[in-house]
């Protein structure tokens, strides 16, 4: 098992180190929203502990928050899930664990990712010991795969809005891969995490074209709650026996108190509360993307979710993980080298993240500035 | 993947369907301790999670709980464990499946676990691709190998004190178990999770004896926290790098508020209070034990820790899922049918929990009293 590391975590050590020698970093590097866990939904959580909610819920989670969850597809999508289908999940990594083995072992051991993307894919593909099919795709293309390319493997992971670049796929995009898939016989399963987190129209989740995809969503990054660990995944019909089964023997259940606490996400203040932060994110996307542009960094299309820019740093005549290394040591500025998102021309490229304050940027902005100047 | 499902699921389900219909069942099928979250735990909860400690933590856990639990085995084991080789989990199941994964990579695919035993164990070992090597074990060795059976796979899970049976380990039985280990070539895996929960001697941890073992233990069955899903892994020094890529691809972290809250388990008045549980089961273990006995059900052997008598059915002419079915439906007890737990002689056995109170236990008794009499 060759698990690749985060490298990321290279500069985030070495961060720390210049931190603890009292140097100031402004971090771009962390894949986490900065807004705070909505107030109602902290109160919600330790009423819960208080009052005896921990014990094991059912395996599938509270029915409470499962059918909150359902209503939550209605009212957002427009489309009927039962709420049979869904299960709370200690976050959504364990679920896309639980995905990736249920549909390799319904259609083969070849499952796809895209390259670049989200490390764990290829990461959780290597643990179950399946076969890794890495999708190539590409700035021009708006790091979205072309039709053609769709073929030749068992399962399909995609994620949008995207991380590391941003990318969302359209109604149209969704549409065709779900014919796609029937056509080319692949599965798919749709990480739909940052979900919420958009510039364009709402997000459009693969269950308004299909119900034979699962769907992996969690209250990770919209609701802004990661330290919780609470995600949920829905799954066909006939998956939810299997995936009962999985549940009980991988994760029993998920924290019994936040899932009570979780309850209260869907209060209409705090959802309205979480779309704020959106807002905010927005306006940090439009700053920081005309910034770069205007400091040298080649952005050819326009990221539409999630809170990253994916930008190319080939115009400055190195590759990616000196970039970034040179960054925090020189500019103080930590960002995530692209090479930790697969290995398509991704040393051309860094990740930065936005979820971090527009005054944070801003410095970080002025910071590249004169670094790039000096350089 | 075929995952064996928990057939006292079935019995569960129709306990329920009882209990709509107004009728009142004892629960002795339930392996989760009826003892409240101690309160300073709850409230030290609360406190973190109204104080914004819901962000991601380190993937190992916070620094704090992983010193206090190498505190912890100083202080219970008298052995040094440093706080590098412990990761805080989210649960213990999902320890366990990085535990098995990380020593088949090292050691090879045959994985061993005592039939009967708890059934995760098993059906990890099929989520993973690997291969099931069941060690049957008997009444008459109080449900332990002997070892001469300890040969023949690459990777062994044990289990003490022991689901289903209530069979403990000895200081002597952990030692030879490790010098078996080397004669013949296998790893050890020890789900120490009802360590704490003994009626004997103390629990002795396998790194009293050698450092090349995995740990896995958490805060559900003696601390009382289910709900909260949180464990540990400790694992050897020279698997912390590999143990660390898993945590961060297989569920990122421990929830961070739990994880705080966590910290006043260690605290003198909470492991008193703990203890003062211990002391219940104890006394219900001895008056469920005799009043077995005296029912007729064969138990050779003293159950000498977590909260379970496996009791041999035989006596009674049937099965112990039809006993199970209908101890149930016709003296309203629910328990869990031996086969859930593998398929050595279990259709003889039955698992009574007695993590319920006395005072439903007794009546438990006089309803099973009863029903025997009539049948």
């Amino acid at each position: 098992m060759e698990l690749t590391s985060f490298i990321v975590m290279d500069v985030l050590e070495k961060a720390k180190e210049m931190e603890r020698a009292g140097e100031h970093v402004v971090h771009l590097e962390v894949g986490e929203p900065d807004f705070p866990l909505p107030a109602e939904v902290a109160e919600a959580a330790a009423r819960a502990v208080r009052s005896g909610q921990n014990k094991y819920s059912q395996s599938m989670g509270i029915p409470e928050l499962r059918e909150a969850i359902s209503q939550y597809y209605l009212s957002n999508y427009g489309v009927e899930v039962e709420p049979e289908r869904i299960f709370v999940t200690p976050g959504s990594s364990p679920a896309l664990l639980a995905a990736i083995k249920i549909f390799a072992d319904e259609k083969g051991e070849r499952v796809a990712y895209t390259d670049p993307g989200y490390p764990c894919y290829k990461n959780m593909v290597r643990f179950l010991g399946l076969k890794e099919v890495p999708v190539k795709v590409f700035e021009e293309n708006f790091f979205k795969p072309t039709p053609g390319e769709l073929k030749g493997f068992d399962v399909m992971v995609i994620n949008s809005p995207s991380n590391p670049t941003g990318a969302v796929y359209s109604p149209s995009e969704l549409e065709d891969l779900v014919k796609r898939a029937e056509d080319e016989n692949f599965l798919i399963i749709s990480d739909e995490i940052y979900h919420g987190i958009s510039y364009g129209d709402r997000d459009h989740t693969i269950l308004e074209f299909t119900d034979r995809a699962i769907v992996i969503n969690g209250f990770s990054k919209f609701f802004a709650a990661t330290g919780w660990r609470l995600g949920w995944i829905v799954v066909p019909r006939d998956k939810v026996r299997l995936m009962q089964c999985v549940a009980q023997n991988l994760f029993i259940c998920a924290p019994t108190p936040l899932q009570y606490g979780a309850l209260s996400f869907f209060e209409e203040a705090v959802v309205d509360k979480c779309r704020g932060y959106v807002r905010e994110y927005k306006k940090r996307r439009d700053y920081l993307l005309s910034e770069l542009k205007r400091l040298g960094f080649h952005i050819n299309y326009e990221p539409m979710g999630a809170f990253y820019i994916f930008a190319d740093i080939s115009g400055f005549g190195t590759d990616g993980f000196s970039f970034s290394m040179r960054a925090l040591s020189e500019a103080k500025v930590a960002i995530t080298p692209g090479v930790d998102f697969g290995s398509n021309m991704t040393q051309r490229y860094v990740r930065f993240s936005y979820a971090n304050s527009l005054e944070n940027i801003k410095t970080a902005v002025e910071r590249l500035s004169e670094w790039l100047k000096r350089s």
